[in-house]
This record gives C-alpha cells, structure tokens and sequence, in this order.
C-alpha cells in the first residue's frame, strides 16, 4: 500500500534529519568547524543543499542545532541521593563525553576557534553551555537543600570543577589516569566545595 | 670602523633569532600550527629561508624551539615560603599566561592540532608540558617537607588542579571572573589538598 507524500516544504523527514546530523558530527570531528561546508554536510549525508536549507539558514545554525540536539538534549543529570554520587556519575558521564572518540575532536576545535571568533564563541555559550550548566547545576542545588553543602556554595565554580581537571587531564594533555582517578577526583573535589558529607 | 663577519653556517646572530622567534609567536597566533610555514615565517621575520634552516630542521622543531624558549625557559616558580602563598602566585600567573593576547590562541590552537596529530602532542607534552610541571612540582614538595601537605598528595592531579580550572573558566568558556575568583580558587583548592594551613 503506498500513498502520495505531501511535498510542500513544511515536511522534513526525520531520516533525511538523521543522516544530515551524522553528516555534520562526522564532517565537524574531522575537518573542523571552519572547514565545514553545507556543500560537504551535503555530499556526506547524499542529500541536496536544499534539504540542509529547508532546516537551517547557516552553516553557524546548523552545526549547533546538531551539537545542542546530540550533547545537551540527552544530556543526563545523576540524581544518586548523594552529593558523593551525583558527582562521581558527573564526573564519569563527562570524561565519556570528552575523551568520546568523535566528541574529543570536536570541543578542542570549537574552542580554538572561538578564540578568533567571539561571536562564535557567544552562541555556543549560549546554546550549548549555558543549558548544559544549568541543568547539572541541579545536583549542587539538591545538596545544598540535603544540607551536604553550604548555602554560600559558590555554584559557578563548583560547575567549572566538575569539568575543568577532565578536560586538562584527558583534553589538553592527552595524558592517562590509573583506575582510582574518578573516585580520588570525587573526594578532592568533595573537599575542595566543604562537603559535609565527603 | 667596519669588519667582516665570518660568513660560516655557525654564526646565528641573535637579533634574526630574536626576529624569527617573534615572526613565529605571531604567525601561530593569528594562523595557527596547521598553517605555520617557514616561507611565512622567513616574509613575516624579513630573513631569507636559509636563516631558518640553519636554525631549525622543520617547521614542528621550530615551532618547539620558540614556544619552549617563550614559556618555559622564562617560567618563575614562586617560593613564598606558604603553599598558600605559592598556589595563589602560581594561579595568578598561570591566568596570565593562558589569558595573554598572544598566547591566548596558541594554547587551544596547538591542543585541537594535537587531538588530530598525536606525535605533535607527545613533542608538545616532551618539551613544554613535563618540563613546565616537573618544575611547578616544586612547590608541592616544599610545602610536603613543611608538613603542609600530606605526604600521599597527589602530585600529578595538584598540578592539574592549578591550570585546568583557569584554563576551563577564561579559556574554554571565555567567562568573566569576579575580583576575589583567585583568591576564592586558592582557598578552594587548599582545601582539595587538604592543605593543613588551609
């Protein structure tokens, strides 16, 4: 049984989506952000330019409607009970996400290209980090009210810790970790936010 | 009074290598390492070629040799005499250096580079990274052999918790810091050492 399609340009096709999405990952992991083209998100994903236009007006638009969609809308924020495991789920799922083989090429790219464009660099604040900091700011909120933190927690820096040391250790210096480094980080960082609990 | 100079390959006058080495910072800062080449450097330095190559064997040992003179060779371990004292001096020139105008863009330029060519990152861990850590190690083992510090501390993650949380607030984020953010990271990160003079 087949029926005709409406082809007005309202419908998109959620597999034409996919394909495009993996397209600009792939192309963004491997080429960079200032090489990516609607051209060569095109010829990967084997759409027409078209297609990419119908969803988004810019390469900018494009690449963060994709990195927001697969980095911030599965983002998940642990809620273990505790202080203690809220942060070492933290710490787990964010060394995941930044030493994951496609990810890992795709952060250190966008930063030093922010650093030429700040514009850039507004608009992934805005979009990627932002929600993404606001939601895991949560857990610090959570333990705040279980009294297993202070009420002059300074939240902004306990979110930076969370990924800093991470990102340093497995980012910028590509360097390993032995097999008690997530449980000796969740300690340091429970004593480093006067954690009553730690 | 004029003289001539000996013309052998074994006389590098040293302001062409002070030429060179700024010509150098400057073309990794405004193109990048991808784009570093010794025909840029030579045009930007006014020095013909072979004034590179008696220096340097390729543009990666040049690349080194400049950015190891730059910010290692000049490096300042502080000894206040306290690990507080150390750790905020420490935090301070670290923000310093990660937050200059010029080598604001070669840090995250050169580590996105090393993500896609790792034999770049091991050169760069060699010869800046281990070098610039084993030095700053110092101070934690100074305020161990004060009785500051326990005698287990974790050197390797003391030192990653003085840049990294600097390199993810102003570099990575490209956020603002209030006026007492240094000495509030100090205080933070005393505490995560469990320093004993915290």
């Amino acid at each position: 049984m087949s029926r005709r399609t409406p082809t007005g340009a309202a419908v998109l096709q959620p597999q034409v989506t996919e394909a495009i999405t993996e397209a600009v990952l792939d192309e963004l992991a491997e080429h960079g952000y200032a090489r990516l083209s609607m051209e060569g998100v095109a010829k990967r994903a084997g759409v027409g330019k078209s297609a990419l236009y119908r969803r988004w007006k810019s390469k900018q638009e494009m690449a963060m409607a994709v990195i927001c969609d697969h980095f911030i809308a599965t983002l998940d924020v642990p809620d273990t009970g505790t202080l203690r495991g809220d942060l070492r789920a933290s710490l787990e799922s964010v060394t995941g996400w930044l030493t994951h083989p496609r990810f890992a090429r795709v952060l250190p790219d966008l930063v030093a290209e922010m650093v030429c464009n700040p514009e850039l660099g507004e608009v992934v604040g805005l979009l990627v980090g932002e929600p993404k900091r606001e939601r895991t700011a949560e857990i610090f909120r959570r333990a705040i009210a279980r009294g297993e933190l202070p009420q002059d927690t300074d939240i902004e820096l306990a979110l930076d810790l969370i990924a800093a040391p991470v990102y340093w250790r497995f980012v910028v210096r590509a360097a390993e970790a032995g097999p008690t480094y997530l449980d000796d980080l969740t300690d340091t960082l429970l004593r480093a936010l006067r954690a009553t609990s730690s």
